[in-house]
């Protein structure tokens, strides 16, 4: 999977993921507005009618322009049931407009619970001879506090339906040192240098070319932290949230990135769908949000591509 | 929420819950076939359709033996959207027999990722004025790796809505200690410990009555780790899985107690769900599995008491 989302990478000159996370806040008024109005009342389905048409326009202004997508599962299951039709149709609408869809879904347990979870969102599963598929991600984000028999079965789940994951190493929210920052008196370096070494351990499991099916999460909040661990993780792609509204900056990027020009995508989120409550794209208005978001791209392409010397 | 639960486990005297975990193995097949029949074709809703068959059964043959169950929503997830529709209806159905209902989610990311997983799970999100309930567990499983910013908006739920959780703290399964059990500098001790005694902190932000809407889990498997973990955590229960199929056993669960009898509750999936499968209730046979549940949970019940010494 990681060399499909390389060779869209490439042809796109742009690292980018967009992060459809459909905040209600961000929601354009005229769209939950007719969405209510179908249904006859304010219920989920109307709100997850709403995201879907939110995420449609964003994918269809944009997708020339960018490799992927990571829609946020907690913005979709907030609105229950409907709100996870939505994200299913999410991913699908993605893949048709030719997206590498990251499901950033944070799942990990216990062994066959982890395997359940891979079966979900990025195997099938096989019911009396029968095969179904469910969710159907490209790729999904997985935590590792559990250990290797967590992630292990995510892995055997890329290495049979070609897909990837993205381990949380070090993620871009503030209080992330609290236990990620700890020093381990073993190696008198922070837990994330463990996971990441962890990481590199599991890609050499799951390597499709250069790089590995198995790649990590780095908060572009922590560029020094980064530049240590792309080091650890040679082969592993590296997934950056954080950028844009989280505070992370293009020339924050530089770190993340290997001499050969690849081995991170960046992530922008807020700053791409609700680009239209900026003021910068202000003159666009609630309405041509899309095209706010298609420009919001285009600036983050030329801050990544410049601030990382790319 | 945490004072209904105990309440509930002082009038049963069982300190137990049920894990819904209807793995497409346990499904007893007179339950598929029919639900297959009935779909005319194999297909994801006939899967969800037996499951909730299954869990309805068992819920009713062993609600006034217990306090609680414990649905894995993974073991949903991997059936789609009708897999989910079986979480929330399961759920549902066990708050009208009078169960405590602990979603086994694992959910935890950043700060507003987390907060709409607690809406989604523990809350109620408001749209237009209207408010609108979705999945309404009792209380969730959290993932601390991401720490305070990660925690904080389900403790902040549970207020607004009287709702708990448990933290994962040390989990049952073989390879926790890869990250869990690393000694940290700063303390000389186990990861385990510091976020023990983050749990500690936490608690204080949700008590109700001698203990805490935050309780923690820690696994069966690992008794002198609970046992210090107990004193770290006096205030928060102990959600204790690994009992039965995974090693653990009625002698090993003392120490996860607290003098006053109270402070854990333990968790059994396998063990009673598909008890039937056991050659001990083989008697049963698969027609009979919720009879059978039965049996292995007043077996259960008085392997912990006397175990525990309660």
């Amino acid at each position: 999977m990681i060399s499909i989302l390389i060779e869209k990478i490439k042809k796109t000159n742009a690292p980018i993921c967009v992060g459809l996370d459909p905040m209600l806040d961000y929601l354009p008024s005229h769209l939950l507005n007719k969405a209510i109005e179908e249904e006859g009342e304010v219920n989920l389905k109307a709100v997850a009618n709403a995201v879907l048409d939110y995420n449609k326009a964003i994918i269809d202004a944009t997708c020339d322009l960018i490799p992927s997508v990571k829609p946020q599962i907690a913005m979709y299951e907030q609105f229950g049931i409907p709100g996870l039709k939505a994200f299913k149709k999410t991913v699908a609408y993605a893949q048709k407009k030719g997206l590498v869809v990251i499901g950033d879904i944070k799942r990990g347990d216990i062994g066959s619970t982890s395997a359940a979870y891979a079966t979900g969102h990025i195997g099938k599963i096989t019911v009396n001879g029968t095969t179904l598929s469910t969710f159907n991600e490209d790729i999904v984000t997985v935590n590792p506090y559990l250990g290797t028999d967590g992630v292990k079965p995510f892995i055997d789940t890329c290495n049979e339906f070609n897909k990837g994951i993205f381990v949380l190493v070090k993620t871009s929210n503030k209080s992330s040192g609290e236990f990620q920052d700890k020093v381990l008196t073993e190696t008198g370096k922070p837990l994330y240098e463990t996971v990441g070494a962890m990481v590199n351990e599991w890609a050499e499991m799951s390597m499709d070319g250069e790089y590995s099916n198995v790649g990590a999460v780095v908060g572009a909040t922590y560029p020094e932290m980064g530049e240590v661990l792309r080091k650890i993780m040679p082969k592993s792609y590296i997934l950056v949230p954080g950028y844009g509204a989280q505070g992370g900056k293009g020339s924050d990027l530089k770190p993340f990135f290997n001499a050969d020009g690849l081995g991170a995508i960046v992530n922008s989120s807020r700053g791409i769908i609700a680009a239209y409550k900026q003021e910068k794209y202000a003159k666009y208005g609630e309405k041509n949000f899309a095209e706010a978001a298609r420009e919001a791209v285009i600036a983050m392409q030329k801050d990544i591509i410049e601030g990382a010397g790319l």
